[in-house]
C-alpha cells in the first residue's frame, strides 16, 4: 500500500491576537493510504509549512518534504520510521521540514492504528495506558489579581494542578513576578501543584533568572519551565545549581532528537517537555521518552491546542507510569475545540487517559471546521502549486 | 531613518538537478533605509523562506519576520543586533525564521557599511582583514577516476588545498572510499591540503567513519567533514578520540548560535563552519567567531554558491590572522557567478581578501539576473501577500 495524498489544512480564528495563545490557528494534516485515513496536526506556522511541503527541489539535500512521503509504501509501522528518516534527509537544508514532518508523522501514526485497531501507544510498544494528572495549562493575568482569580477558577474546575505562563511574566520588576507566583499559589490552593512558564523571555540571562528564586520557592513551585531558549544550555545549568527545591522545565523548541537529548544532557532540567508536533511527531517524542527515562529525567507532554494534538502528544509517554504530569489546555479558542468532535476529558478522579480506541482515537470535525478554513493559493511559474484542499 | 522595504527574489536555473549543488536557486534580498540600499542571500529554501517573510501572525511569538524589520529605526550598527533579537523573539515558533534572518542581517550590514563608508569586517569590529587560503570546493566524481580529474584540474587552476564531497561518497564499500580518498590525493599531489566531506550521509553512526579513518589518515586528510548530522554531538565526541591526525570539521547546519556553541563545546571539532546564510547573518557568525578564537577550534567560511555570500561568510572571521583556510565555489551554476558583477578572485599568491570597498563591496548584477527570477504568487483569503518584485 503506497501514501497516496497529503492534505493540508490551514485554519484560523476570524481574527488573531497579538498575545502567547497559540491555538488561534492550526495546520490540520490528512494522509490517505489505500482505503485507510489519518490526521495529524503541526504545531507550526501554516503558511511556511505549506510551502515547504510543496515548493519546488533546490538541490538533493532541500527537497519538498512531499517528495520523501508521496507514493512511499506503508506496510509496517516501520515505514514510518524510514519516511521520517528519508524526510531529514532529503530536507536537511530546508529548516522548517521537522515542523512540516511532525503532522505528517502523526497521521502516519493514526492512520496504521485505525488500519491495525490499535491505540497508537502499543504501536509504539507499550502495553498499557498509565492515567496521568492534567495541569491546567494557562496564560498569566495582566495583573496578579487577575492570576488570582484564574488560579482560583482552575480549582474550581477540579484541577490539582496549574501552570501559569506568558503574559507579563519575566518582564516587570522582581516584586512584580513575585506578586504574579503568589497570586497563582493563592488561587490554586496550598496542596495544589504550581508551574511557573517564563516563555524564553530572559533568553539567557541567568541573573535575572536568579532573582526570581526566592520568590518561586516562596510559592512553591514545582518547575520553573523555559526561563531560556532551549539551545541555551550553559544558562540552564547554572540556574539548575541555585534551588533544590524547584526544578527546570524545558525543550518544547525542540525540533529534533538531538536537541532534546541535548537539554536532557547539558541542561540540568528535571523535565523534559517535548511537543509531538514540532519534534517530527510522535516517533521522534517516543524516542526522546525512552531516553529521559534512562537518564531519571520526568518526561511531559507540551500541548496548548487541539485534543487531536493532545491525544498525539500523550501517546509517547503514555506507558511510563512515573512520569504523570500532563499539559492540557484549559482555555483554548473555539477552533482548537472544533478540531475534533469527541474530546479527552477528566474522569472522576480528575486523571486524563490516552484513548483506547485506534489510531489517535479522535474524530475530526470536519464540517465543523469549515468556517475557519484560509484559502490559500500559492503559484510559481504560473503553475498551481498549492490551492486550499477540500474535507 | 526606518527600514522601508525589504525585498526577496527567488532565482533559480532553468532546470535543477538531483545533486548536492546548492548553487542550483538563490534567495536574494535587498533592504533599503533612506537612500540606502544593502543586499543579502540566505542560504535556504527560496519558498518556504517567502513564506515565513510575509505569513500571517499566528500568535506572539510567531510572527512573520517582515514583522520585526519593516519600519525598524536603523541609525547604527546596534540596530542591526536589536532587529535580530527581535526577528527571534517574535518569529521563536517558526523554525524558519533564523534562514530568512540571515539575509536580511547579511543586507543591514551592507547598507550600513556603505553608508558609513566602511568594509563590514571593520564594523564588525575588526581593524585588518587577514589574507585567506581558499579551498577549491567541489563534489567527488562518481568514480575515484573522476575525482582524480577533479584533484588535478584543481591544482592546474593553481589551488593549493581542496575539498571533496557529497556525490558517492560513504555510500558505498570501504575500499569505494578508500580509493576516492587516494584519488584525491593523488590528484591534488603530495604537498596540498586535502579536507573531505561526508555530507551528514552516516547521520549518527559512528561505526560507519571509524571503518574509513585509516583510509583517511592514509590519504593524509586534514580534516573530516560532517560525518554526522549538527546535532550528533556523541557520535562526533567518540569519532573526534580515534585520530590525532584527522581533525573533524562541522557545524554548517547551525541556525543559531546555541547550536555551534554546542559544536564547540560538546562535540569535539577542531574546525567550526559557518554559513552566514543560515545562523542568522553576520551579527550571529562573528558571536561564534569569537567564541570559537576563546576555545582554540578554527573558524572556517561555509560558502558554496556566489561571491555574495562568499564575501559575507568571510567578513566574520576576517580579522582572525590563523584561521586562514577559507571554503571557495570553484564549480558554482552560472546563476550564482551572475549574481556580481564582480567576484572575489586569489591574487599571485593563491590567496582571498574580503574586499576593501564599503559594505559587502559587491556590485549585484540586477540586468544580468532577469532571466533566473522565479515568479511567485502567495495568495491568502484573496488577498495578494507576495508578489516577485522588480529590480
Amino acid at each position: 500500500m503506497k501514501i497516496e495524498s497529503i492534505d493540508f489544512f490551514y485554519l484560523s480564528m476570524p481574527e488573531v491576537l497579538n498575545i502567547g495563545d497559540g491555538s488561534q490557528d492550526a495546520l490540520l494534516v490528512r494522509v490517505q493510504a489505500g482505503n485507510d485515513t489519518g490526521w495529524g496536526e503541526c504545531e507550526a506556522a501554516p503558511l511556511p509549512s505549506i510551502a515547504g511541503l510543496i515548493c519546488p527541489m533546490s538541490h538533493s539535500a532541500c527537497k519538498p518534504v512531499q517528495a520523501s512521503v508521496l507514493e512511499q509504501p506503508l506496510n509496517d509501522v516501520k515505514d514510518i520510521y524510514r519516511i521520517g528518516d528519508l524526510v531529514r534527509a532529503n530536507s536537511l537544508d530546508l529548516l522548517q521540514a521537522d515542523h512540516i514532518l511532525s503532522g505528517i508523522d502523526m497521521a502516519l501514526w493514526d492512520l496504521m492504528g485505525k488500519r491495525l485497531s490499535e491505540p497508537v501507544y502499543k504501536l509504539l510498544g507499550y502495553h498499557h495506558a498509565y492515567p496521568k494528572l492534567p495541569y491546567a495549562s494557562m496564560l498569566f493575568g495582566d495583573t496578579a489579581q487577575e492570576t488570582l482569580a484564574k488560579g482560583r477558577q482552575a480549582r474550581a474546575q477540579g484541577y490539582r494542578a496549574a501552570k501559569f505562563g506568558w503574559g507579563p511574566i519575566g518582564q516587570g520588576t522582581v516584586q512584580d513576578d513575585a506578586d504574579q507566583f503568589m497570586a497563582a499559589r493563592e488561587g490554586l490552593g496550598e496542596d495544589g501543584i504550581l508551574l511557573i512558564d517564563i516563555g524564553t523571555v530572559w533568553v539567557n540571562d541567568v541573573a535575572a533568572a536568579s532573582q526570581r528564586i526566592k520568590a518561586l520557592e516562596a510559592a512553591r513551585a514545582t518547575w520553573l519551565e523555559e526561563p531560556f531558549v532551549s539551545g541555551a544550555l550553559d544558562a540552564y545549568k547554572q540556574l539548575s545549581t541555585q534551588s533544590s527545591q524547584v526544578k527546570l522545565a524545558g525543550g518544547e523548541g525542540s525540533h529534533n532528537f538531538y536537541m532534546a537529548q541535548q537539554m536532557i544532557d547539558y541542561a540540568g532540567i528535571g523535565y523534559v517537555q517535548i511537543d509531538a508536533g514540532r519534534i517530527g511527531g510522535m516517533s521522534v517524542a517516543k524516542q526522546v521518552a525512552d531516553y529521559a527515562q534512562a537518564k531519571g529525567v520526568t518526561y511531559v507532554n507540551h500541548t496548548f491546542t487541539s485534543h487531536l494534538a493532545l491525544s498525539a502528544s500523550i501517546q509517547p509517554y503514555a506507558g511510563l507510569e512515573n512520569d504523570i504530569i500532563a499539559e492540557y489546555p484549559v482555555e483554548p479558542k473555539s477552533l482548537a475545540l472544533d478540531i475534533t468532535t469527541n474530546h479527552i476529558q477528566p474522569d472522576q478522579q480528575g486523571l486524563i487517559h490516552a484513548p483506547a480506541a485506534p489510531g489517535l482515537g479522535m474524530t475530526v470535525n470536519t464540517t465543523g471546521l469549515q468556517k475557519y478554513l484560509v484559502d490559500v493559493e500559492i503559484r510559481v511559474k504560473g503553475q498551481l502549486l498549492y490551492q486550499t484542499p477540500t474535507f
